[in-house]
């Protein structure tokens, strides 16, 4: 964890929010799961709530990018995808499929905090970008590629959905399987 | 909408769900918008607003499987998927991307209601399982069509989500176009 606390306030609402989702969220969790004093909420985050729930997608957002683009710079893109999904299906057993992506719990809950979501769209756009640019990298044409980075980061998000719901890594497994196969033959 | 009070409020909030996530659908929310009588929450649903979301999952998935059914019934798998997804489209556009799946609502705010939680994982599973029995009647052997089935049902939920926080149908489009061509050379 960050030291300083509002950092740390950032990465508690990430935390929360992808367990629980945004409303359930409060400022007071986030205070008891940051440790950061009570009299600071206001003074690091004037805008409330709305303003602390958009950082922390945007965190979020970085954070998730950041994995993605280490993924991208080690190895060829099917790799980096596996690796990508299995950094999730960490997150899903670590947590006993209690924790998602912060990012979908954003999007989920609609336009109460506009500028959270307006962060999120934003977030799934650079990842997607990610991914595209390095399959056009690898000889794959521009549409296809971002069409194929659509699929991939959809998928990816969606079945951590699906695995929360039913309790199991499989349908995430199923569908890194299936995009491999998918991305290995446009990137031959 | 249904005429009965109890099926009103199901309804209701399912609809709300959609748009707003579960914690924030208050039982005031559910009243308001189906017009049922105040005193009639707890004579219809006697486990409170838990029973009501995980009735108002059950329903969404029934609702969400009868349409996908009916489609793979008119059509081949690849024009059934397109039409599937422009129900989506569909949501989208008539709600101004406020709406989207009440399914993944539930899924993505956890175990605060395990019941309902649960229903969220049938619901998916339902559905990966109708479009799995279409194309295995296609010929596609079992294994391979539990994963592509998985993949589709993930990637338009997920895309959905994506499309909310874009607030654009171009995500959900660009996995259409990848899906149709995927579930056709598999399917062929």
């Amino acid at each position: 964890m960050a030291t300083h606390p509002r950092q740390r306030m950032i990465q508690s609402a990430a935390l929360l929010m992808r367990e629980r989702g945004v409303e359930a969220t409060s400022f007071s969790d986030v205070l008891d799961h940051s440790g950061a004093p009570r009299g600071s909420i206001y003074h690091h985050f004037p805008g409330g709530k709305a303003q602390l729930v958009e950082e922390a997608t945007r965190y979020a957002g970085d954070f998730i990018a950041a994995g993605l683009a280490a993924a991208l710079e080690e190895d060829d893109p099917v790799a980096a995808l596996q690796r990508f999904t299995d950094l999730w299906l960490g997150t899903l057993r670590d947590s006993d499929f209690k924790a998602g992506c912060p990012v979908v719990a954003v999007a989920v809950e609609g336009d109460r905090s506009a500028e959270a979501r307006a962060a999120a769209g934003a977030a799934f756009d650079r990842w997607e970008r990610l991914l595209a640019d390095a399959l056009t990298h690898r000889g794959v044409a521009a549409e296809r590629a971002h069409g194929l980075a659509t699929l991939a980061v959809a998928s990816i998000e969606g079945g951590v959905v699906l695995a929360r719901a039913q309790r199991s890594t499989a349908p995430l497994e199923r569908i890194a399987a299936e995009l491999g196969a998918i991305v290995r033959s446009a990137a031959a």
